[in-house]
């Protein structure tokens, strides 16, 4: 069985997403920078998982830190937690487990107990995260009806989180109260986090999944083939603007149009009551080669002008329901997120 | 400059767009059955383009056809056109075109006569074609104002026409026209005609193009960047109902959203008086390698299922207009396609 990503007392194992389906190797991190680069280069992504990996770069240059004086161990502590805070924008549980992180490091004790409690505190939103996961799942599995065709896109599964996964979670959870549920996994351009990840991890749990392409969800609404949509969120706004992997509102318009029922399933850690709306949320631009190129295979002509913002944000009004550990928000847009908070 | 089809007198060639944008290599076929297959594996493909080329193989196979009896000279041409007409089911032109032909095969005359006639004919639909799309994109070109965005899907172009292209005709005809038109280039999977093909053409003309995957279309809608929407068409029912490449039902949906003009360029023969609806469409249904892999690199897990339904169906409501050669259908859902026919 695979895991997304592990601590082992002295370094930091987690699988390497980019090399999924073909090959299932784990990548090893053995500094806080290389876990900042882990995470930039997508050897771990979705919001969940990326706050695990930063709590446990954090831990990681804890335990490895020579210095012996408190003031300046903090000090060096809190450079690296500005460090792995710029790897990625736009999910908002990385700042969420790095404040949890800073506030021990910000606690008066000496190094040796520091240490100890940093890496006790990763590990712990490690496995919290997973409790998270299965409530967030029983919370939600109720929307799915036994027989029901569910429509995801990106990976929000055990992949993008500690384990068991949050849109997946829900699938999950209704999959074990017995219901018979198909998956229709968009493949996710340009990452293809559908294809290469939510398949995959679909395919290990024996959840009948059917792969297509992501401008294909439209045509398969129209056929009523598909009866409810299920998405993680990256950060979810006082309003209820969510903010998720980039093709989500495209999505959320679709299932408008066809009233399909479109939720959201997210852990609190994902909810942010500081940030209004939408509007307020950075998007995160990425590199054009992930456009250009699709597994190192240029696909683009030379010198083409191209956008590849990673997010979009779908407004509140487009979404049935927002599925938190803490409760159930329905109809997002009348009253935002501060009713499980 | 390039080439899509052209007649040698005893072969024709073709651009091969499997290669592009990496390889402009030519693809010969000195047989109608390789013609047939040069359509089937998308040497060539676009619904005018497959049109061309299955005329070209009929009278391929009739300049080489060493039989003298014109009786027998007449049947076997005849299973050339059967043969023809099974290489791909959605596009209305290859059997338009292969109509064309047959009319000439069944009239009375000799086997050097037919001959010479069948290769005429041939080179005519080409010429014929490239008038078309001129006519097209005047008639159209009214609907582009100086400085608009205006995405596109698929390619509609110079590459799935004789030349010139439909779609791109019209933005061509407005850029003639002196207007500063930008092009967003949806790269449409599977085949990314978009990034290949479109992008592709529409720099070596030098107009600006930027190239975005299709889940990104309802984001730069959002935010108001994209001001027109165009696409062309591979059969169009009497109601308006128009089947396009998949992906083209969900820009429609999403244009509707935002109340954005969506038109659809196309020749004459493309519209299909005889086909009610897009309920009566065949959607050709194609290789799931498409989707598995790209460019020979795979991209899915083994053993997953994959739908790869090619074209989809935008019904005659989410359309604004249907700008044809012989004159534009403003709101089709209105009244149909008999006004220009």
């Amino acid at each position: 069985m695979y895991y997304t990503i592990r601590w082992d007392g002295d370094s930091v194992s987690m699988l390497d997403q980019r090399l999924l389906p073909a090959h299932e190797v784990y990548h090893t991190c053995t500094s806080h920078l290389e876990v900042a680069a882990a995470i930039t280069d997508m050897v771990i992504r979705g919001a969940p998982a990326i706050g695990i990996a930063a709590a446990m770069g954090i831990a990681l240059a804890a335990v490895r830190m020579t210095v012996s004086n408190a003031d300046e161990f903090r000090k060096e502590l809190l450079q690296v937690c500005d460090t792995l805070g710029k790897t990625r924008p736009t999910a908002v549980n990385l700042f969420w487990t790095i404040n949890r992180m800073k506030k021990i490091i910000e606690s008066g004790t000496g190094v040796q107990d520091l240490k100890a409690r940093l890496e006790k505190e990763a590990v712990a939103i490690l496995e919290e995260d997973v409790t998270i996961n299965r409530a967030i799942g029983r919370n939600g599995a109720r929307y799915l009806a036994d027989g029901d065709v569910v429509m995801t896109h990106c990976n929000a599964g055990a992949l993008a989180t500690g384990g068991y996964g949050t849109a997946l979670g829900v699938i999950r959870a209704a999959v074990e109260d017995g219901k018979k549920i198909q998956v229709i996994a968009c493949e996710t351009r340009p990452y293809l986090q559908g294809s290469r990840l939510t398949a995959w991890e679909l395919l290990q749990d024996r959840i009948p999944v059917t792969l297509i392409t992501d401008n294909m969800a439209g045509y398969f609404m129209r056929q009523g083939l598909v009866k409810k949509v299920i998405v993680g969120a990256d950060r979810i706004a006082a309003n209820g603007d969510t903010a998720n992997k980039i093709g989500t509102y495209t999505h959320s318009v679709l299932a408008k149009e066809h009233r399909i029922p479109f939720f959201v399933a997210a852990p609190i850690s994902t909810l942010d009551p500081n940030t209004p709306n939408g509007d307020a949320i950075v998007i995160e631009e990425r590199g054009i080669d992930e456009v250009a190129y699709i597994m190192g295979t240029q696909i683009a002509p030379e010198g083409v002008f191209i956008k590849n913002p990673a997010f979009d944000i779908t407004p509140a009004q487009n979404i049935s329901a927002i599925i938190t550990e803490k409760g159930v928000i329905e109809s997002p847009r009348d009253k935002g997120i501060k009713s499980v908070l």
